[in-house]
């Protein structure tokens, strides 16, 4: 019988990684200050490392990776590309089902594809702290994991309500020896300013930013992270779209249509935009965006300049958003409540290069389901949005008889996400109707450029 | 640079579980009735299906292991072996140190490695519901697991008060299709025997056992299944110890040390009795149990006859015991607190073929930390018991100058017992003092045969 697990060599972990602004029609928008007059790279400066400011404005296809880099890597990539034969078998689909297993790295997640050359290129700048934003953990969890093995100290503003209810991730990033401040905090003017209008605040994404960005801005040994959106965080997670592509070619197959949930687009753009380099070059091959029904950005929001964070602090980003004062329903696929969207995503799709569809909740829950009891693997609520599309391509595969391959990122497993299958399973979890005013409301105070 | 994690093919899997007992000086001692009269195979037959019954007394040095079990491996299996290259250099150790992830199957340790041959068995048998009793959970989510896939109901009795406390594990089992009952229940006459004298008991393992052998033996078509101690078990377990032998000789080495963490001895026996057999034929290897000091079953047990389970119920095993009524303290390795061990392994060290040592509970937790900030993966704080040993064992390598190769068995990772850590890092977790008191009066309680 074939093999199941289809591995790379970790001398075949990939040397660079790719720059889709290559391969674009048009060049990005340019990235705006709060008050619409263009972005000095000193700003930027002041919570970023050079290196990581060359990578954001970048045009070369192909950046390289740092062999330290690539060490740390090895910790946990390649990760494998999977066939899904018992889900193939449970649905009776003649489609042929893969999926990159990005749950692997120790952080449970693929978010550390980024932390770790983050973390690298601010040592290399000099810098020995890092602060940084985190709601339910994955990304703040990440950047512990790796400032450890940098040498770098690192200040994560975890959101109250996460802090107190959801402690596991928190012992995590301890665990990894990150210091984690529940947010908002005494520790910076942002927080001492909401705390003194309500010193019970559950706190929010939003002001979690505002702390962090505010302490690196501050202090001169000391930047900021991010975990998504900007074009530097969706170059390094290209890694992933690169290895499924060498791993393809081990087996002489090729995706039809490839998958990916998207909330600020990291996991998206990592996985599918390596591909997108195929299809200008000639090659069919559909990339499709997987949104919550509840917070449908590309789908339903508008192309326009708008804040990065909820409070309009951070520069204006071109890019499909709900308005950056929308606050979305409180889905348990936490890490997709995004108002916005990546700009090089939201360019890629105004351009119709990309496709973006949207699921509703309690389905993903069925889809992740079914989907351990065939594969094993419990999903992260977030890439259940993935499943959810590609178990509904796969039966239309049946009903057509298209022996097509479906390929999607299994971004992370959900081993911190029990308590949204137990709400699930409980009858507890629900859908919910398209926010349209909201939305509406939000997209009315969009800043004007 | 060499590769940090050493694979095998998947049509490496061992086609053979290896069986210690061929290669033991003398035969293992027969298990008795609870009333010390020889055991009848119709007794086991009760609960076990024939297959089982004839490895658990086979004395074949190999048994095929069945190709559809083979097949259900291959969703995580072979796991890696990973040279713990920045441990050892935080340590700054000449010894070489190796560990063989069993994090990586979907139930996150070893204990798939058994349930999926005892589910397979007991389907080939017509069987089609199992019961079986869970602690914190790790046992019950793995029979969880591979229920689903053979076609067969799974019933897991889990603990009260861990049912209460530790709801994720619960969620993950019905996740995976098993129905959890709280024990004490009033489905079993145990159970409501229990109920009838303290309607709020939290339970206990010996309570769990009860019921659902109790159920197992009441329903022809439902049998029960035991995630350690047996010697099918430890049987099923080899394919740990199999697999990282063809992993070192892919790379040319050999440990001069092995050491697992040993409660009820799969975890040890699984990864050591496939090199004991190298050492029947003359090989230098030095194979370490480790214990936990609060619960030192191989250490200051006594080797005799006692029960396998808390109330005197199960048939009799020669093995270490600290007395069936000894309650160990409450440590954070669940899987650890056990009053007895494994016959195999037992009759082992009393023959001097293997050793065992304790470490007490804080210095695991410290050693776990270190093996997270330097090798990335939160290790289960059952594994930390093998990890505290041999970052003792590297240490005394520094002042020798040896450059020792050092090997242990990961059983797991540690996603499920942030809690612990969590205690650990507030300054909440003790060590307990040798009690004493309590195993000698336990001893004295031993049945007479």
């Amino acid at each position: 019988m074939s093999d199941k697990k289809i591995y790379l060599e970790e001398s075949e972990i990939p040397t660079h990684w790719y720059n889709v602004v290559a391969d674009m029609p048009n060049p990005p928008y340019p990235v705006l200050a709060p008050d619409g007059s263009p972005i000095t790279p000193d700003a930027l400066g002041a919570i970023f490392p050079e290196a990581l400011i060359m990578q954001e404005v970048s045009r070369e296809r192909w950046v390289e990776i740092p062999d330290e880099v690539r060490e740390i890597y090895k910790l946990w990539r390649p990760s494998p590309l999977i066939r899904a034969t018992r889900l193939e078998a449970a649905l009776g689909t003649p489609a042929k089902i893969y999926y990159k297993y990005e749950g692997v790295s120790p952080a449970g997640s693929h978010k550390p594809n980024t932390a770790v050359p983050q973390a690298y290129y601010n040592r290399e700048a000099g810098i020995r702290r890092l602060t940084t934003e985190t709601g339910a953990g994955q990304w703040g969890s990440s950047l512990a994991l790796v400032g450890q093995m940098f040498g770098i100290e690192v200040k994560v503003y975890m959101v109250k309500v996460s802090y107190d209810q959801k402690p596991f991730r928190r012992s995590m990033m301890q665990t990894w020896g990150a210091t984690v401040i529940a947010s908002p905090s005494d520790q910076t003017e942002a927080g001492r300013k909401i705390l003194a209008e309500d010193a019970n605040s559950p706190g929010s994404l939003g002001i979690a930013i505002s702390e962090a960005v505010e302490e690196a801005a501050s202090r001169s040994d000391t930047n900021y992270a991010l975990g998504s959106v900007l074009n530097h965080v969706l170059l390094h997670q290209t890694v992933i779209g690169l290895e499924a592509k060498q791993q393809f070619a081990k087996v002489g197959d090729y995706p039809d249509m490839i998958f990916a949930p998207c909330g600020g687009g990291s996991n998206f753009g990592g996985v599918a935009f390596p591909f997108l380099a195929d299809k200008a070059n000639g090659k069919e091959v559909r990339l499709v965006a997987v949104e919550p029904a509840s917070c449908p950005t590309l789908t339903r929001g508008h192309f326009a300049y708008d804040f990065g964070d909820a409070i309009g602090m951070t520069p204006l980003m071109m890019m499909y958003t709900l308005g950056h004062e929308f606050v979305p329903p409180g889905i348990h696929a936490g890490g997709l409540r995004y108002h916005g969207d990546s700009p090089l995503v939201s360019q890629l799709y105004n351009e119709g290069l990309i496709e973006a569809i949207t699921v509703p909740q309690l389905a993903t829950f069925d889809a992740g389901i079914q989907f351990a009891r065939s594969e094993g693997i419990i999903p992260a609520p977030e890439s259940n949005h993935a499943i959810r599309a590609v178990i509904d391509e796969a039966l239309r595969c049946k009903e057509s008889g298209e022996p097509k391959t479906l390929f999607f990122n299994l971004s992370g497993h959900g081993h911190f996400d029990m308590g949204s299958y137990d709400a699930y399973l409980a009858g507890k979890l629900e859908d919910f109707d398209y926010p349209a005013e909201a939305i509406a409301a939000a997209l009315h105070h969009l800043p004007k450029v």
